[in-house]
Formats: C-alpha cells, structure tokens, sequence
C-alpha cells in the first residue's frame, strides 16, 4: 500500500495494459495511442494547448524541459521557493544560464502574492517566474492563478510545477494562462513512475521559436521533439517512445476521464477529510495551515521522542504500508502521508490510521488506534451523508 | 512481429515482470532490485565499473548524459560520423559548448582506424573522442577497441554508442578500456523501450570530479543520480525512478545472464546467417561490406522500381510484421531488418524472407518467396550442425 509521496498504487488495469506486446514507435496502431494520450492530456490539463503530451522521463525531466526551452543564459528568472522542488527549479535555470532571482518563501506555507509583485516590481528585466503549486515536500498548495497574473502583469512567461497537485486538486491550464506546467504519472494519476506530462501556451511555443540560442539539451529541445508527436509535418523519429510505459498513462487518463476530475477532486477532499480526523485523534499535527493545503499529502509532525525511522519500518515491514519521509530541511521531523489517486480510498485511510496508531503504541505513545478508525470512518460517513 | 531498428520483440516473462505491483522507489526491497540490475549490467558489459546503471531515459539520453558529464565548455571532441548516430552525437557535444571536430566517414561502412589517428594527431588539443560502434543507421560495425585505444594514445577520453551492438555481438567494456558507454534496453536486450544502461570507467568519473563547470543538466548530471543508485553514502532521493520499466530490464537481464553472452552472440551470428541466405534468394543485397556488418541489423538497398513504403505497409498490415526504413540520408533507399535479442530466431527469419518475398512478387519482381525460406532453413541447419 503506497501511501507516501508517489508512486501511488497502481490500478491492476494500468499494470495489464503496460504488459500488453510492444509495437514499434511509428506503427500507426500507436501513433493512435499517442493521439489519445495528448487529447486525455488536454483534459487532465483543463486546456487546449496543441503543444500536450508526455515526456519521456520522470517529472524531473518535465521540470527540466520546461526550464530548458523557455530560458536562455543571461535571462532573468524569479524562482519562488516554498520547499524541495522550487530549489530544484533554481538549480536548473542557473545550470541554464539564467541569472536567478531568488525568493525564498517559509517552508509549508503557500506562497504570498505580494512577495511575488515586490520581487517582479524590483526586477523588471525578469522574462520567467516559476513556482510549484503543490509542494511535494510539504503539502502546500498555492494560488497558481493569482500568481501567474502577476507574472504577466510584469511581462514574464509563468512555469508551473503540477507534479502532485494534477488530478487531486484543480488545475487549470487555460483559465488560469499558465505558460508551461508540467507534472508526473505516479502520483494522482496513479501510473507507474517514468513519464512527466507537459503543456506549453502558444506564447510559450512562440517565445521558443524566437530563441537565439539553441536549447542546451537536445533530448529536451521541444522543436525537436515535436518532430516525433505532433504530425503537423508527418512523424519522425526523435527517439524511441516507451512505448509500454505509455500504454499505462493512456489508461491511467482513460480512468481519470471515466471518473471525472470533478469527481476525483472530491474525492481527495473526502477522504483527506476522513484521514486528518483519524491523525487528529491519534495527536498529529500538520504543518501546513488548514486553507493552504492540499488533501493528497498530508505532512504532519513527529511527536516528540519518536524514533520516525522505526516507525515507518514497522509500517513497512509489520503493515506493508509505505508513507514518506520528511525531505531536505524537513528530513527527520516529519510524515509525508499520500492519498494520491487511486491511494485515495478508504481502505487505505482505514489501514494508515489504524497502523500508524499500533506503531506510536508500540513507542509507548498513549493512543488508541481503533478509536482513531473509528473517528476516520465517522467523518467519511457523515460527508458522505452530506454529498448523497 | 518487430523485425524493425529497435524494438524488438518483448518475451512474455518481461512483459509480466513490468506488470508486478509498483513498490516505493526508496523500498529495501526495491534497492534489492536495483542492486541485482547493477551486478547485471556488469556482466552484459563486461566490466567491474562501479559507475554501471540504467538512465531513467530512452537510449538517447544515455548519449546525452555521457557526453554532458564528461564535455566541457571550450573542449575540443572529436566526434566520427558513419551514419545518423554519430550526427547526434556531434549535435550534442556543439550544445554542451564544445569544440567539435567532425570526422565524416562513409556511411554503410565501418569507421577507418587511420582516419581517427590522422585527426588526433592535427589536434593535439583535443579531449574527448565519441563514436558509434555498430551504427544503427546502416548496420556497420566498427574496431571499438583500436579505436578506443587511438584516443588514449592521444590522451582522450573514449565514448561508445553500444545502442544497438550491446547482446548481439562483443562488447568488452574493461578489456578494451572504453571510459564511458551507453546502450538501448529496447535492442538486443529485448525489454521495452525507455531504458538507458551505461558504464563510466574510474577514469572517467576522475575527470567528472575534476570539473570546472557544472554539468548543463541537473538531471543528466552523474553526480548527483549517483546519490540515488549507488550505496556509498546511502541512498537518498534524486528523481522518482520508473520502477516497473526496471522489474522489465532485471528480467531482461536476468535472461541475458541465463543465456550467456556467447551464446547470445553465436544466436545472432547464425540466424543472421540464415536470413542473408533468404534475401540473397529474393536478390537483396546489403549496403554495408561482408566483415564490416553487425548480424542484428542487416539493411538492404530496394529493389529498382518497388515502392518501399508500400512493402512496408504490407508486411505490417497483411503478415504483422515490422521491418525499419532508411534513416536520415538513406530515407526511401533501403530497408533495415532487425534481428535483435528475442527476435532472432527461426520463426521470424522464416516469416521475414517469406513475407517479403510476397510483398515483392506482388509488386511485380520475379521472386520465389518458397525457395528463399528454403534457402534460409537449409543455412540454419548446416550452421546448426556445424556447431552440433
């Protein structure tokens, strides 16, 4: 039971669909499948962007590509940090050869737009702002409109990181104007881990078409890539698609479309709803203020004198359950719980409550993990009661 | 049926590998896995390099990674073209800001020994020597070893693009001391595409250490991956990597490691043997000289007056099997068969020679499709015998 960061479990259905016989990356029958991909892509993003689809590598390698395509050395790029991942984009647009201007936001807090437009008012040579929606490593979410207009207000494309905010809270590529967003599969769209979905705005298309460098990576450089996915002049090869790794995703957008995104962000609320009583009745405090987080990852603090390693042993090892670990400044004082996709249900909510309260007990914490159940499962009943 | 440049066809023990359950990729059990692909890596390529894993990527971002770790700004590459590889590989060292001399030898032919040796020698400056050993493009295979052994004469560093000789034929990283390679888990290994083994040698992670830029791409960048697959400081989180595409490439290993690399080898010798004997009877000669060809692919000109494509189209849609077309300047002018990994066997050298041989005869050319299966089958057996 994979109730950490991500990978989240995967449906028996996406696994059967990745163990299907391989075709070759130019057979027709797949250039089908890729063609489904990019129009269940438009909706998982909310957008119509013509410039959708998966990239072949780990939502780091989305993050990368879009850092990559859109900055040229020497342009000014604001990185909002909030946790693990904005360092993670500073990193790359300096590796870029962007002069970096760096905001460094409080840990487990959404970002505040006014700290954004007194940055953007005090560099007016800045072309790029990013930030990540939903920190992985803290579970914040931040208001991904809000701080997009700002960057365009001041004339500055906006990159998003949706790595774990896709498919469990809303994300709307188009109505928000988001320039470039990119996100993974092993999180709430419950793929196996590989492939890292993007959408670029057609002012993001154009703004790499008017590069005057070339794009450092050449795996990355979008112009070329998509040479292979889109056919506006016939496909060509760039390099060799994964192909079963996508059959998964194809099917892991399938079941999201099946489903709904409106249902699925219900869904993750109900049951954060259910778990956060179930961790309340067990002590647990989050980090994150109520209001600024997300339901999938539900970071909360280690009670004082608990060894958190031999915890998530037990876990692991007693209970077959997996949740995550504090990371970077975090690292040894927090839980990173996920209830991501199709980890998002009640048994699994039932399962970690149950077994992180055995696992406190047996640290000589006074709980008591069937009360906790019981006080998850009531809160799930009764919005359920409230819903029907 | 994938007869085709890569992917060749994935035997059913990998395909159901691929679809066991998703595990944390922090999971002790997993880091077992890992471990096991390491130890295995070493064995398909011949070598105790520390620095051997797989590359979350296709086989183009191995090149990448190893031509970005070990290239920097202002170095001079000698990059020796013989087909569309090793135009890639110039494309990339130019974007990591090296100095690259280009070496254009014929393609269809194995690269000349003399030719590099004339090179190093009018640039003495020079770091770094890339090149392909067995070119996917046409199917030659080159000295990898002379060459190797020229750029250390020379004081360079050797890459080698093992994509698609890796399993089919020699390819002996520490007897012939080459300092960083890189291969394709969708050729001769036969698992699904999306994979990218390398190995560095000591002297080459030395000369990454010593660095005085950072590598261009925080992904690529060896140094920090190695913070996730390797052991020395205990692992810790680099990007979440494609846990089930690896389940594929230990069982494709693991199946490799059964077989034996001898044996593997003399497989592809022998049905390559037998497939040149059917195309030899439908009258379809190879581009690339006898002694210079790599059993696996085997790329033949068209025939005067045949549509290739319309071949193609039929192989696919009436007999399910996928042959590759020219690639780069040879688009439209030959045709590549694969025979690669689970691919090359009896069953599919029948089923190619014979299927071709109707495709052609429908176009008119007076082939007999029988003859040729019968002149394959009959080299099969004497070889079969021989060895017996």
């Amino acid at each position: 039971m994979l109730m950490g960061p991500g990978p989240s479990d995967v449906p028996p259905s996406i696994l059967e669909a990745m163990a299907q016989p391989t075709v070759g990356h130019l057979d027709p029958a797949f250039i089908e499948v890729m063609d489904a991909i990019k129009d269940l892509l438009r909706y998982a993003f909310q957008t119509d962007n013509r410039l959708t689809m998966p990239v072949s590598g780990p939502g780091t390698v989305g993050m990368e590509t879009c850092i990559a395509n859109l900055v040229e050395p020497g342009d000014t790029v604001v990185v909002v940090e909030n946790g693990v991942f904005g360092r993670r984009m500073k990193a790359m647009a300096t590796r870029c050869g962007a002069e970096v201007v760096y905001v460094e936001e409080p840990w487990g807090r959404a970002i505040r737009p006014h700290v954004l437009a007194e940055t953007l008012e005090q560099h007016p040579e800045a072309s790029v702002v990013a930030f990540v929606h939903a920190e992985t490593s803290t579970g914040a979410l931040s208001d991904a409109e809000t701080l997009v207009d700002l960057a365009h207000q001041h004339g500055c494309l906006a990159i998003v990181d949706a790595v774990t905010s896709l498919g469990g809270v809303p994300v709307r590529v188009d109505a928000w104007d988001i320039d470039a967003i990119y996100t993974g599969s092993q999180k709430c769209l419950s793929c196996t881990p590989g492939l890292s979905p993007i959408s670029l705005s057609e002012r993001a298309v154009n703004h790499i078409r008017n590069r005057t460098t070339p794009v450092q990576s050449w795996f990355m450089d979008l112009t070329l890539v998509m040479e292979y996915w889109d056919d506006q002049n016939g496909r060509s090869y760039h390099h060799t698609a994964p192909i079963n790794a996508l059959y998964g995703l194809h099917e892991a957008l399938r079941r999201l479309h099946e489903e709904g995104l409106e249902h699925a962000w219900a869904r993750h609320r109900q049951h954060h709803t259910a778990l956060k009583a179930g961790l309340a009745a067990l002590g647990l405090a989050y980090i994150v203020p109520e209001g600024e987080r997300i339901p999938q990852l539900n970071a909360v603090t280690v009670p004082d004198g608990i060894d958190e390693a031999a915890v998530r042993h037990a876990l692991l090892h007693e209970h077959q359950l997996e949740i995550g670990a504090g990371l970077g400044d975090m690292a040894g004082d927090i839980w990173r719980i996920g209830l991501m996709g199709h980890s998002c249900r009640a048994e699994n909510v039932r399962t970690c409550v149950r077994a992180i309260g055995h696992a406190l007990q047996a640290q000589g914490l006074d709980v008591d993990p069937g009360a906790a159940v019981a006080s998850a499962e009531g809160t799930l009943a009764s919005q359920q009661a409230a819903t029907a």
